[in-house]
């Protein structure tokens, strides 16, 4: 088959060095790709005040994905990269799906001193065009005692249906054939109305699969105390974003959790990016762990149709994560890729 | 000094029974107390339709404070009694913080399995009048796949800096003078612009706190990992009420998670509550935990002037909770309630 034609997207701190080695896996797995590095970021911001022009975006239409590292700085004033940058290719390119497991694997420590690995295996269908993340809201009277600043979260019949109907095959596919929709219908009785309508009226064409529901304040309590209640669970933008860093905690650590910013129509490239952000307290040091990068790259191989690739990805990360429990140091962030890369060669 | 007039709220499912042990409580800490207990709830709605009448409201207005157990049930439409009962009552009243210790009191099992108790004391400054909680929002379109249904978070310079300020002063009463400020200023930039741009303008006024901030998402994952970054932390209702039910996971459960819907200014009562729910499956069983509704006792004698007695009923708790790692048992609602009143008597 034909080259994988990639973007790559490194960034600011940390998001350089994980890059290159999800990149060295990408190799080391024998799928033929041809990649092109695109500097955006704080970086390029500082230079020459662009986040994201347009001929760029553009020209990203053009690949089969995209893989980013990580985007932010702290000199940049907040919201800047991420809405111009992250959340405009997120938007632009139709992520409707940002796809994120939570998966403890065999052999990784967890604050949660009782879960085993069992427990804790789920993927979270976070929506990922619309909701509180559309950008709308203004402020008026800014700095004066009568100031208001108002966001609005957006949820469309048209937005919903797609993410949810995602969901719904996403746990048709799994053992467990468990939906759970979460968010926060007993206040956000608008949009909850909305989201648990659409879980019901589709849940009619999937009988197979079993739908619950939970409140956001709660899921997040069972994301620790229960997290075996949990398959698959759909929810939105702002509530996604929330439980996918708890999820990451209870599973191992911000480290080791990966995401698929994914277009299923697939009119546009899907991205691909690890949870955690630039980290500029480490970056440059040879201290994060790439293991999120390599395990969003295996969901980028999968993504293409290259399963079995991605499943030895998957394995050879598996088997680095047991090997670590009885490491004497810790590695850098190259030599955990060349490790994680020699096993996938292997 | 005179009696404590006292509005009692026990409400659905297992608010009544966690009531009744508060109440206990109260009368032995010998602070004297008349109560009135106001029927309100889904039994209410269902009977009359009612859910906070008017006259109601007026006459609540009249009390020192209100102690509620819990309300909602799974037969009332979700949304009904939470907006036009729970949430009317906190913004009537005007209880613009909403207060949530997160403390995990010694010989408490906690999920997180290396945990110790000096690690998990903060206390959360929830706003609790404004923000995504408002009510803002509308659908057009209903049921149609062109449907649209918004939700709006209301946030004022008058709001935000009122509960910030509070924080700040509640931080100044804590020996690390620590006050973290949690939003999504990188998505949500209008608003978290305005939250941003308080807490470091009254920061100026308050030159001993050190303040910080975290991301919202961070922040959850925090909670778990690193709980001791945390002292006070002020945040908007919605990221108050998510965190504060991962506070009530981690300090060991939501059977100890005590809150106070407080009025500072005292312009109308303020309301004692635990932060659980009804919990409908356990209801009328005798094995709903009262410890979070006694705690809340604490802080509402506390609120009204009798720090002695809340310290005595907050002592009891934690001599009662070391005493429930050995004990061979569980014991009844009632039996909880009686060795801790006896305790706090004795
Ligand atoms: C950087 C930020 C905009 C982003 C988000 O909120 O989606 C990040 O937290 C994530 O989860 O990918
Ligand atoms: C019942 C619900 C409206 C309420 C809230 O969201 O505030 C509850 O979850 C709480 O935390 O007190």
């Amino acid at each position: 088959s034909s080259n994988i034609r990639l973007a790559v997207i490194p960034g600011d701190g940390i998001g350089t060095e994980v890059v290159a080695e999800g990149l060295k896996v990408l190799n080391a797995a024998g799928v033929k790709s041809e990649t092109t590095e695109y500097d955006l970021g704080a970086r390029r911001y500082h230079a020459t005040g662009q986040t994201l022009p347009d001929e760029v975006l553009d020209e990203l239409r053009g690949y089969d994905a995209i893989l980013l590292g990580a985007v932010g700085d702290p000199s940049v004033p907040p919201g800047v990269l991420e809405r111009d940058l992250l959340l405009r290719l997120r938007f632009e390119l139709d992520h409707y799906v940002n796809l994120r497991p939570v998966k403890l694997f065999p052999g990784v420590t967890t604050p949660l001193g009782q879960a085993r690995p069992e427990d804790i295996d789920m993927v979270v269908v976070r929506e990922g065009t619309e909701g509180p993340y559309a950008g709308a809201g203004g402020a008026m009277r800014r700095g004066t005692p009568h100031e208001i600043a108002t966001q609005e979260s957006l949820n469309t019949a048209y937005g919903v249906e797609r993410v949810v109907r995602y969901a719904f095959e996403k746990a048709m596919t799994r053992p467990r054939r468990k939906l759970t929709l979460v968010h926060k219908t007993n206040v956000l009785t608008y949009a909850g109305d909305l989201w648990g309508r659409t879980v019901d009226r589709l849940g009619l064409e999937f009988p197979e699969v079993e739908t619950d529901y939970c409140h956001v304040d709660a899921a997040s309590m069972f994301f620790i105390t229960q997290p075996q209640r949990f398959d698959v669970i759909v929810t939105d933008n702002l509530f996604g974003d929330i439980l996918t860093d708890i999820g990451a905690a209870v599973a191992g650590g911000i480290g080791l959790a990966a995401s698929g910013n994914v277009n299923p129509a697939r009119t546009a490239p899907s991205m691909f990016e690890p949870v955690h952000g630039s980290a500029p307290d480490i970056a440059g040091q040879g201290k994060a762990d790439p293991t999120a990068t390599i395990l969003s790259v295996a969901m980028l191989l999968d993504h293409l149709g290259h399963a079995q690739a991605a499943a030895r990805v998957e394995q050879a990360v598996a088997d680095d994560l047991i090997e670590r429990q009885s490491a004497w140091t810790a590695r850098s962030t190259r030599e955990i890729g060349d490790d994680i890369a020699a096993r996938v060669a292997g």
